[in-house]
């Protein structure tokens, strides 16, 4: 297969695997780099030393770092240290880049910024992103409202007036090689994938959360605000996070404010079950493309699959 | 073009008009039939004399109707006026099909049941639709939250899994060629696209309104119970509609019970603003792919172009 993107990166398959927040780990990053795409370290809210634990354990392949833009913007020097670990790109999601882009590009990183709407295409593309990723609503995890269909090509519209060179992925729902084939149709250069590589042997997700998810459908999961209201996180109201619902989040979710009042008590009750697999409590960050997959696999071989259905789909395309 | 669905109802492209409440008249489904989709009359709400008269309108073409399922559940004696006139299809929406499935089987009428969820796919298998449609949160008017992206492909697969030969049809989102050939990769027969002849010249839509919309960007629609609140309809509560924002609906979102107090004085100014096109307080019932549409233009230039968007794409797939 050969898109834009796969020159631009230096890779084989146009997959960017999704730097998720506690689950994609150096393990996950460089078993996606190895098999051909670009793994990502999610460096979610900024914890440098176990930044650093992850490009230890990636060493020796070439891998990216994500990191939360408004979490970034409280901890400014993260930055550079980052870079110091000279990622193969530097992905930002959640916040304005504009404070950050000058030094990532000045370090000759490529950056990738994550947008949730064509207001935010914008903005990343004045900040010079070399690829914009076109988040819909369906993806695991934080986002927003926008579905993933109408968004991509939208933004494709909106790099072609530009007339830049800033390329195009795709992300949410993302989960197998008709996506991927769908996802290029659309405008895309390729695609970000989170849920299927959440749910790969790599992934750092409790055993008995995955099973839970692999018997979920996309009906299952919701966006809600539950899960960063109980661990204090103060993200910006425009955004919420698409998890499993569960009867934690069934009790919390609409009582948001009940709950707060009780954080201290769930909060400890959370944290443990994060920790124990509870699925009555823990979370389960998965999007609706959950329900397209029934089993954990090595990324090394979901990316293989996937690029293989992928070239299956756009060959029978022209017949 | 090669599909299924082109085969199983006889037309040229695999491209449904939805049968928009209110917008989609028998001039619409005419005009689209004749281009060699299927045109659809939006029976909406069920009033009689109006499908008629746009059945006669569209007279010489073979056209189909649609019908809100939970409104025929209260004036089931509908369905027989409907198939009386001999529909290329009945297509229903928002409620169970399950009491007007065995008269339309019977009739050798095809059976278009339109889901929001796995659930209700599996519900209309059960009831023998002869094709189901995925409708992702996208779609502008009413429907429910999951994104067109990973509906599609789970609908498939559970289609597969049957080993039904129930057709599949995407529809949320899908308003250009680039729509057209992403929903054949993720698993589609055709499509259903509502917004993208909404905007055509056919459509029952005030021109004021029409003209805002085509200013808009897909960032600038939401949905809302506010307009089913002004108007009293008395809609179940999954579902709510998807609109393009403007003062009114930014004034009540999220105020909708303060509204139902003052429903009688609104309800007025609504409906007027309806007849006038007064774009502050009218509501255009748009999906996020307006922000993919610039001019209204005839129907069937509409289809015509679609088409060749689409083999475009496709054709360049394999390459």
């Amino acid at each position: 297969m050969k898109t834009r993107l796969i020159k631009a990166l230096g890779i084989t398959c146009p997959v960017i695997q999704a730097p998720m927040a506690f689950a994609a780990g150096g393990a996950l990053a460089s078993a996606v780099s190895r098999a051909g795409g670009l793994g990502m370290i999610g460096g979610a809210y900024g914890d440098a030393a176990w930044i650093g634990q992850q490009f230890d354990i990636a060493a020796g392949a070439r891998v990216g770092c994500g990191l939360i833009t408004w979490k970034l913007a409280e901890r400014p020097h993260l930055l550079g240290r980052v870079l110091a670990r000279n990622p193969a790109a530097l992905f930002l999601s959640f916040g304005n880049p504009a404070p950050f882009a000058p030094a990532i590009k000045d370090a000759g990183v490529p950056l990738i910024c994550q947008v949730q709407t064509l207001r935010d295409a914008r903005q990343a593309l004045d900040c010079g992103a070399d690829i914009i990723v076109a988040q819909g609503a369906e993806a695991g995890g934080h986002g927003e409202a926008r579905g993933t269909f109408a968004l991509v090509p939208e933004i494709a519209d909106e790099i072609a007036r530009q007339n830049t060179s800033a390329l195009l992925c795709a992300a949410g729902g993302i989960t197998d090689g008709r996506g991927l084939a769908a996802a290029l149709m659309l405008g895309a250069d390729g695609v970000v994938i989170g849920t299927r590589f959440w749910a790969s042997h790599e992934a750092l997700v409790h055993p008995r959360v995955l099973k839970r998810a692999m018997a979920a459908t996309g009906d299952d999961t919701i966006r809600t605000r539950v899960v960063d209201v109980v661990r204090g996180y103060d993200w910006p109201g425009r955004y919420n996070g698409r998890v499993l619902r569960n009867p934690f989040i069934q009790k919390w979710h609409g009582s948001e404010d009940a709950l707060k009042l009780e954080a201290g008590v769930e909060a400890a009750k959370w944290a443990a079950a994060q920790e124990t697999g509870d699925i009555d409590v823990a979370t389960a960050f998965a999007g609706e493309g959950v329900g397209l997959i029934s089993s954990a696999a090595p990324a090394g071989d979901i990316l293989a699959k996937l690029m293989a259905d992928a070239q299956r789909c756009l060959a029978g395309a022209a017949a």
